[in-house]
């Protein structure tokens, strides 16, 4: 029987212990109603899965030992950033659970010309909390950072720190990703909302070395071209 | 500004007048409230837009006369479908919306010894609907035939017509889609539902010369795999 696995904010302490609380304290007490000397692994955002003892529930926390650290073997090898335009929130949602299970690094929301939603409605506190709870599922126990959104204009000086950037464009016709080098460590992925982005954006994602590619012959929803974007890439670039 | 398309079950008639009734006929009346003389776009499942003007509209069904016949650009061009255990129907649908717009031809659910969902609870006719729908937003003209679920030992002779066939399957170390010949037809992708497949399944399937490929280090979720293996199969095999 494969152990529960549980998410820390904190990281281990020095003396061993690690003390869940809020949803994950009760997701542990009163959900799956674990005992005292129940066996459960815990991840905290580093490199390993922590197998723990449960060695008090107590009203508001449940305090745990770790027995034994071992190397998670299901983070992502290449670090692959998601840019997505801010779509409505149930679309939002979805898109942030499943591209932490693809595997990747780090998500930056942001408003752009054609943005389905604006940054003042976005809940970013809730998309961390959601990818936290995908990465358990999927096993990764490194998380997805889920940035506060940003304005267009501000992603174009973020994406000199990536040695690819591709954006998925309605309007490409010629370039797939096929055409692109495979050789690259620090991957950018821009996605926007229905409609994509307006000519002056593209301009500027063109003047910022992104490479403009097709998704095929159908128009995807937002969330779609998201997920479909990054399953390609995770699997160009090696991930599968 | 682009015509808003419609879906219409039945064929042109040699008239060249086409009748939208029930959910089409109530979404051009009520919902986006076209008049008299306006045009649209009706697809009905063959390789053409119709390009239409609205002659009635009536209590129970709109009528519209044909006024240009276009070669449908957003067809997939390989085909490809998917075998997929029946999981949860939020999770059905969404694999349904998804697939449609990757551009699946043809979409088998089946009842597999893991499957979340049984035969009995399946929802055939409303996938369908739900498929159309999302044809008429990705522009595609032919639909994604959405099959009654069958078991599981029945589908294995429904693989002989494909070229390719390709599963997911969570305990594959080494082959990857990367490894599978370019040239091929008829693609077969099987998912399983969460838990994947039975020892006893994947024997079966390999016996069929399916390929059994990892997606990845993660665990990924039913719909995920369904959605990712579909994305990179298009990708693969010439879409994108």
């Amino acid at each position: 029987m494969e152990l529960k696995r549980f998410f820390s904010n904190s990281k281990i302490e020095n003396n061993g212990f690690v003390v869940l609380e809020n949803e994950e304290h009760n997701h542990l007490k009163n959900v799956l109603r674990f005992k005292i000397k129940d066996k459960v692994i815990v991840v905290c955002n580093d490199n390993f899965d922590y197998v723990c003892e449960i060695e008090e529930i107590n009203k508001n926390n449940s305090v745990l030992k770790v027995i034994e650290k071992q190397e998670n073997k299901h983070n992502p090898k290449i670090n692959v950033s998601v840019f997505q335009a801010l779509v409505k929130n149930d679309n939002m949602n979805l898109i942030v659970q499943k591209l932490t299970e693809l595997g990747v690094t780090k998500l930056i929301p942001f408003e752009s010309t054609f943005s389905t939603s604006k940054i003042k409605e976005a809940k970013t506190d809730k998309w961390q909390k959601i990818s936290n709870q995908s990465l358990k599922q999927c096993k990764r126990s490194l998380c997805m950072q889920v940035e506060n959104p940003v304005k267009f204009s501000n992603i174009l000086p973020m994406l000199k720190n990536y040695d690819c950037i591709i954006f998925a464009n309605e309007c490409e016709k010629t370039t797939s990703i096929k055409n692109i080098n495979e050789k690259a460590n620090n991957i950018a992925l821009i996605v926007g909302s229905e409609g994509g982005f307006s000519e002056e954006e593209i301009k500027q994602l063109l003047n910022y070395d992104a490479i403009s590619v097709t998704l095929g012959n159908r128009i995807l929803r937002a969330e779609t071209a998201s997920i479909a974007l990054t399953s390609v890439t995770m699997y160009k670039f090696g991930e599968w």
